[in-house]
């Protein structure tokens, strides 16, 4: 990012707020920036300008989106993202990538997927946090959200691209997550891992459309029985199933209408809010997990020590317990 | 337990040794005390009596079983247990229920609850170790099925009493992972927690008896098909949905001869082993982090700090990572 925020931090920290509150993209992308580096005086400063900022999103609403590459989720983005600016929401596209190594450069490749999203002034689209955890994907990606919330932006769409445990990790910091699935069960299926259905708030069939419709409206009903099996969600939501192409436009306007509904049942039973305090709990303990554990692996001598007893664990040469004592001794 | 093998734990560990692997089920119950003790003699003593019995389970079986209250998991034990006896087995039932505060005394509960299969001889019952974090109590189980193994169990059974987290815990200890669910769906389900469904490797409907088996056989069909639209399981294995009686011991026969062909798809498939041995790595990793938090969370003036630090967090009066800078500094 601009040097010149580090030079003299207190005057510019607060240009960059200013801007951030006024909804300023440029001074939006810098804000990201900075929370996402790494370097100690820059963490400081993100320390303080996320402080300041953080109540700003009472009205907010942060949908997660799955499904397996090839559903088509950047086509989905596109026409879902398009058709909430013609309603006259601004809408912030960001995405949880922990194996993408994409740096700045390389928006243009997100910004490429979703063409004309991506020139609408009310929508804004920032590739995933670089990183080399999960976790830390993660932690810069919730500060992000509390930076497009500040600025102005009604809905955050965070995209994951189903990477390891990167479901978990965007069910955890958003308020409604949305499944897209293909039709035809089975093979197709073979990208989906398990226990991400039953994670979802909403299943959506993509590629509704010409020779594909008929065994889409066969999955919907299929899907449709299988979610009556599932135990009822914590926020006691009945998880619709639903059609769309993406391509077509057909289906959209349908799904955020049951966004909608859900948003609605939810701010007046209470789940809206005591899950997002749940959420920042839970995100709380994870940062101070994390810190323990990278003090702890990071020491080189520990790193040589753990190496060894996973050899031997492996190998069933030495318990676990002894394992732990002799490392912590 | 016994205060003599604290006393010269030498002579008396060597004892133990000898008499648990000679199958001894005094012997074993005190090994598992022992495992089980928080005293820090105890510990060390503890881990040597591990590290030296650490490579007696090839052959074993671990099966891991859930469901809700009700289901009928001790009478489906009880038969599931005496049928593996009649074939020549020697069977330990564990229980992982971190709700419960039983102690020694209650052994004398899960006997009751077991009549017939706890006064079979080549059967052990143990109730499950008391403990205030499912985390510890995950720890001992973990290695009370070592002993049981080292005693020569060949089929160790461990029970969740579907508490908090306690059937992921479970499925990371277990072989094989067995869910009883009741005919009906819908209401009966409200017990079951969301993604348990698809960690099974089994589903089998208990109570299909009298007035019951019709609903019984429909939910079969229904789970049947909502097990094709799941994503297949790493071990490759296409989950069995079936019928059974534990009261008119129906169905249990079945189940155990579907039990032997996962066991020896997954031996010739390499998934078995591989399976122990990412489930030990991740023990390891697990007991390493568990560590760091006891330090860390046990100092009193942390935990003041930390309390602080919630409150203000859920009244979004101060940032995640602000908290924790704060908390690390």
């Amino acid at each position: 990012m601009d040097s010149t925020f580090r030079r003299t931090p207190d005057i510019h920290l607060q240009d960059l707020i200013d801007g951030l509150l006024n909804g300023n993209r440029v001074f939006l992308s810098k804000a990201i920036t900075l929370v996402e580096s790494k370097r100690s005086d820059d963490r400081k400063l993100s320390a303080e300008l996320i402080d300041r900022v953080i109540d700003s999103n009472e009205d907010s609403l942060r949908i997660g989106i799955t499904g397996v590459p090839g559903v088509g989720k950047s086509t989905f983005i596109e026409s879902f993202g398009k058709m909430l600016t013609s309603l006259g929401k601004k809408v912030a596209v960001l995405s949880v990538d922990p194996s993408s190594n994409r740096t700045k450069g390389s928006i243009l490749g997100d910004k490429t997927r979703m063409d004309e999203l991506s020139r609408d002034p009310n929508a804004f689209i920032r590739p995933s946090a670089s990183g080399s955890s999960l976790g830390g994907v993660a932690h810069s990606t919730r500060e992000t959200i509390l930076l497009c919330e500040a600025a102005g932006f009604d809905v955050i769409i965070i995209e994951t691209v189903g990477v390891g445990q990167s479901e978990t990790v965007v069910k955890d910091m958003v308020d409604y997550f949305l499944l897209l699935m293909l039709a035809g069960g089975g093979d197709e299926l073979q990208g989906i891992k398990r226990g991400i259905m039953e994670m979802a708030d909403h299943i959506l069939i993509n590629k509704a459309d010409k020779d594909n419709l008929k065994a889409a409206k066969q999955a919907k009903e299929d899907y449709k029985n299988a979610v009556h099996l599932f135990p009822p969600n914590e926020a006691e939501w009945v998880v619709p199933v639903g059609l769309c192409s993406a391509l077509e436009k057909t289906g959209i306007k349908e799904s955020w209408e049951e966004i909608e509904k859900y948003v609605s049942k939810t701010r007046s039973n209470g789940w809206f809010s005591e899950n997002r305090k749940r959420q920042a709990l839970k995100w709380f303990h994870e940062r101070i997990h994390a810190r323990l554990e990278d003090d702890f692996y990071s020491k080189p001598e520990i790193k040589e020590e753990i190496k060894k007893r996973e050899k031997l664990i492996s190998s069933q040469k030495i318990s676990v317990r002894k394992a732990v004592d002799e490392l912590f001794n």
